[in-house]
């Protein structure tokens, strides 16, 4: 079972998951084993993965057989686990609780070597319609606190498949960056009465040198204070404090603006690497005014080191302005050519 | 000029320094351009460096030349620059404030393949010398609020060269994750009138199971919730709040605590990338009772992923208990003859 374990200092909260079966001497081993060519991720092969909670899939085809275009399962490797009560006791100075939680992969498209850069809007709003019922299914279990939806994108960014995915993860505490990000909209709030990432919004619309991509309802930019290069943020420009909140419509923009980032990074720096997070607010219903849900997306270009991890400064090389002036330069009509010739000669 | 930049919502600062150079292009290129065979930190090439701050160096020789046995000089590209006066203003709803700080490299050792694991306790110890010089030294700088010392070792560490060395940070703000751990301990000796670290310390000893190593009046052992595998921290037994109360006994018997946990790690861990940081209390002379200074020691073996940088959390495959009882088995006597087989087949 694995157990969640708090810092009794800073009270951050850690997945301690041995079972996921790191023995010291796994580390060791620089090269990885080449992965199996089997891909569970693909359709023929529903066998391999834990049985699906959902699906969007032909009306003729079975569950757990061929005959999705998108499929959710539990992690077959969870880093929580479903099942059980929340328990939690001292251990003197320190706190455990087991690791309850819910670990699911979704498995965004069939096509093995399809991301989404490469999909139609509207098979990039069938993600976010998969992610809409997902939440909407977990925010029942009383027994979670917050949903995190998150994409990791290529090896150096954490992806174990390359088959595109994503990967909810439910745990019974609200993690400390939403809780953090909550109070500092709250204490703007109280302050201001008003919306602090409405602030924000209002003032990159009219500064425009971080604006990367404002599409209808959505607007992209690479925040002010940037932790990393080509860090890009995306919000809905009217106030919504939950994903939930979108009206049908919206899915559909907010699939454009998304592919639209994701071909832009692509194209600046060439399928780079990189983890996309949903940060929507938890699941008690009491930040409506002053959280405003929205989508990080952080390409993988930078180390972290020594400093970085003592003082949780980061240190970015490129200036924002600088990377979104060079994001909205690109021409993404030629995206399918250059991918085209990318993908022949990889 | 750097600049210093505040995220308005969780108050985090980050760094942008262009100057150092990185260009969009720049991240594009896979393949990192071989390093050019001149050590910069190697004696007799010291006119490559900036002239140095400090050196431990045989008394007939002179300043930037050879004989000596321990470096300091200016970061030849320095995330914070030491010239200039603190301006902090704002730009709408953000602030920001121009990177004025210090950053100093310690060439360790004369010797380019030598390590902290090949080093006499002596040698060992006068890097912690240095340390305290230049802690003492730069805590006059009014300017200075926090200083940062740090080591990166291995490239995945974000070492960009081999010749061992730390580095040192002095920062204009209290970092984020200093600020965290004295909060913190500070509302624990509010309710408890101890010191929470002491506490840690002494339910450690014990309960034994995840210490590493007990070092007269140095102990180090895994925290009970550490975020990465093998992540092990120094604390002296004592109530310090500072690095520099200790006494002049004292820094021998660390550097021998020091040098035994780097052993481990590389016997347990075939010389693993890993970064250490020294969290000592700020400069403002306030946080006598409740801060508890410490050197955090991380191998990198894992990688962060989306779920990490949305939530805050951390997934730790390997229990600190497991970690801590296979570090305390290693036969560190063993180590000399392991280590010259490496460096001959290496």
């Amino acid at each position: 079972m694995p157990e969640l374990r708090k810092d009794p200092v800073v009270g951050r909260w850690v997945i301690i998951a041995s079972e996921r079966g790191k023995r010291p001497s796994s580390f060791t081993s620089v090269a990885r084993t080449q992965e199996a060519r089997m891909c569970p991720f693909c359709p023929g092969n529903e066998s391999a993965t834990p049985p699906e909670v959902m699906a969007y899939r032909r009306p003729d085809s079975e569950p757990n057989k061929p005959g999705w275009r998108l499929r959710v399962f539990p992690n077959k490797f969870p880093a929580l686990k479903i099942e059980g009560s929340l328990n939690r006791e001292p251990e003197g100075i320190y706190d455990r609780m087991n690791g309850i939680g819910a670990h699911e992969v979704i498995v965004e498209t069939p096509d093995h070597g399809k991301d989404i850069v490469d999909m139609s809007i509207d098979e990039v709003r069938d993600i976010l319609w998969a992610y809409r019922e997902r939440l909407i299914d977990l925010e029942r279990d009383r027994r979670f606190k917050y949903i995190m939806i998150f994409k990791n994108h290529g090896e150096e960014a954490g992806a174990s498949l390359e088959h595109s995915h994503s990967q909810l993860i439910a745990t019974p505490i609200v993690p400390k960056r939403i809780v953090e990000k909550i109070a500092g909209a709250r204490r703007y709030f109280d302050f201001k009465e008003r919306c602090i990432f409405c602030d924000i919004i209002r003032q990159e619309i009219r500064d425009a040198e971080r604006l990367v991509s404002d599409h209808d309802a959505f607007i992209a930019f690479e925040p002010f204070a940037s932790r990393f290069p080509f860090e890009t943020h995306i919000f809905p420009k009217t106030h919504q404090s939950s994903f939930l909140e979108m009206s049908d419509f919206e899915y559909g923009k907010l699939a454009a603006c998304l592919k639209d980032v994701l071909t832009r990074l692509y194209l600046a720096l060439n399928d780079p690497p990189f983890n996309f997070v949903l940060h929507t607010r938890p699941v008690i219903r009491d930040h409506h005014e002053h959280f405003h849900w929205h989508i990080e997306v952080i390409p993988k270009l930078t180390k972290m080191a020594g400093f970085e991890w003592g003082s949780g400064f980061f240190i970015n090389p490129t200036a924002p302005e600088e990377a979104a002036s060079y994001l909205r330069a690109l021409d993404v009509e030629r995206f399918p050519e250059i991918r085209s010739q990318k993908v022949m000669s990889g």
